[in-house]
């Protein structure tokens, strides 16, 4: 199955670091059209995004990828070039190989498989595909594109994305929900002045430690048998002029939870602000809400048919995960959709010399073609 | 004695921002010379320094002071050109009129006087300049001058500082010593990860939080009859790729201790550094002394001839004070110079709009002249 190494090949070389697509969406737009698929390009500002579908009525299996990569960092570090794919002791190399051009080619060869294989077969088969999932806002990608499903009615049942799920071997790890990302930008305000005169000002890094040591200590639930426990990180903290005799004025704070279902965005947001408020701080908090959490629970026909599949053509019982960061399935679970990721290994994802073994991409379009054929062969 | 009101603002015309002199000690020099001082240039870097002395024998009278001033922030939020000086409602508006070009034009008209008056004086008399006392390092200023001295030999007994001591009317406030300043810069490592990843990362900001907060809760000591107690303040912390998603590998935090003849330098450190030693921390910091703290006590002549001038010509008992920040006194100091500080009203330094009074620029001279003639007259 040498035709998913040649197409990944081909994306691999198109340097579509965020949220530029470079022709990616155009040439999988192709290939589709020619077995009969439906193609909507839906673009958004700057960002690229396609709609393929096949088949007419319920239910409708989508998968969904992106064609957009993130940037190489310091390209003399790596190998070889990371935008000209090569195959070194039974890897391919390049950046998007793993993350996720490879998942994008096996999507695109099982689809093209199966409906020339099943040109009758139940339902829909659709693919959606953007170029800004790895994109700080993603305003324009999946978030939009939900919100346009939303207003012209379209109906999705199952939903597969083909983010890199496995963490040794392929089909070991399949997501079956993500935990919501809240982040805030928090300023705490102090009194400016010269630190020989520190009775003129107050420090807002001083005043700020005790209540930043109450936060990392917090405990904000204990998870549930779906979720790990939310997590609360401090991933930016600045304050000061740069001049080592000024007390600063205001310090800044950028804050994150990953949260789990057993808490409530409303409920974290009230505890931060109690504890900042129980230390006297002079605070203001601006919050942003990227993504809630979802779950696809067991028994649902898509976790079922993933975790099948995984259990038959890669012989592992795949962990059923909700950890890791979050993934535009984020965007489509809110429309009623079960939403179940499976993709290969994710070791070198976002690094220096990203690649995937040629052994799982070729594996990979049966398992999505195995999906297909279970829920609506 | 409109001489010195023209003076200041001969000085302040001259832009001499931080090492720039800009002309200020050659016209001083000049001056000085033209009343028989004898004059040397004492240039190191691209620092100015001036030491013109009249007389022969002991002891030496020094007064001291610098012709540089700190920048002027947006000239848009001055009410008039900070190199233009005017007079407006009584005061003379400009950078430098109170730190410390008035004192400094103060300081040579009264030395014209003493000199021109007592031309066979006692001992001494002698003016030490500098065209960078307010850059970070002040390397190449009087901290190099005082080098020098120790190297020639050159004896001097008494220091009168023009720095601005003044609280609200002039003299009320002298300053006989100043506190030590202590600076580290500190670097707690930690791992850097995802933040959907914590288990796999170590954040740094989250362990050093509780150190944090003891060191900002410390008690150094309680000062003594001559100093306040030892502060310390931490004026830079920063921490984080600028990333909502990604747990910083690092933090760095500037700390500075302004300290008193109660604590010593090498204590202050091993406590420091055994507070992040309990926390646990991997931690690494760079100190350094910009100086140690220094006491002309009662009794000396020159404090007691400072202190009786305030009383007799300002008409107030003047506060002996060791606060404040540092001063070029710290370099002259450890020679074995007896070191007294006496300006005007510092209220405006730093700032925009900065001023002095008319009414005591005018007085200034006088007062100098006083103290040459108690000590050498």
């Amino acid at each position: 199955m040498s035709a998913v190494l040649d197409l990944t090949r081909e994306l691999i070389r198109r340097r579509s670091v965020t949220p530029d697509d470079q022709g990616c969406q155009a040439l999988l737009a192709q290939r589709l059209e020619a077995v009969g698929f439906q193609v909507e390009h839906l673009r958004f500002g700057d960002v690229d995004n396609l709609w393929a579908t096949h088949g007419q009525g319920e239910p409708t299996l989508v998968f969904l990828g992106h064609t957009d990569v993130v940037p190489t960092g310091p390209v003399e570090s790596w190998r070889s070039d990371p935008f000209e794919p090569v195959v070194r002791d039974g890897h391919l190399y390049g950046r998007g190989a793993a993350d996720m051009k490879g998942s994008v080619a096996a999507m695109a060869v099982a689809l093209e498989a199966f409906v020339t294989a099943h040109p009758q077969h139940g339902g829909r088969v659709g693919l959606l595909l953007t170029s800004d999932e790895e994109g700080p806002t993603n305003l324009d990608g999946v978030r939009r594109v939900a919100e346009h499903f939303r207003q012209v009615g379209e109906r999705i049942e199952w939903c597969v994305v083909g983010e890199p799920s496995s963490k040794e071997r392929l089909g070991d790890l399949i997501r079956v929900g993500r935990r919501g990302s809240l982040s805030g930008t928090l300023i705490v305000r102090g009194v400016q002045g010269h630190v020989a005169y520190p009775e003129k000002a107050r420090n807002p890094i001083h005043a700020f430690a005790p209540a930043l040591t109450e936060l990392a200590a917090e405990r904000w639930d204990e998870g549930n048998q779906d979720f790990p426990p939310t997590s609360f990180q401090v991933s930016n903290l600045n304050a000061g002029t740069g001049a080592n005799n000024v007390i600063p004025g205001t310090l800044t704070a950028l804050i994150n939870f990953r949260y789990s279902t057993a808490s409530r965005a409303e409920d974290l947001r009230a505890r931060t602000e109690a504890i900042l408020d129980r230390h006297g701080l002079d605070w203001q908090i601006e919050w942003s809400l990227s993504g809630e959490p979802f779950l696809t629970p067991p028994g649902g026909a898509v976790r079922e048919a993933v975790t099948a599949v995984c259990r038959e053509l890669c012989g592992v019982e795949p962990d059923q995960s909700t950890g890791g960061g979050t993934s535009d399935g984020r965007f489509i679970a809110p429309l009623g959709v079960e939403v179940v990721e499976l993709g290969p290994v994710n070791a070198t994802i976002h690094k220096v010399d990203e690649c995937v073994a040629v052994a799982d991409l070729e594996r990979l379009p049966s398992l999505y073609l195995a999906v297909c054929k279970k829920l609506l062969g």
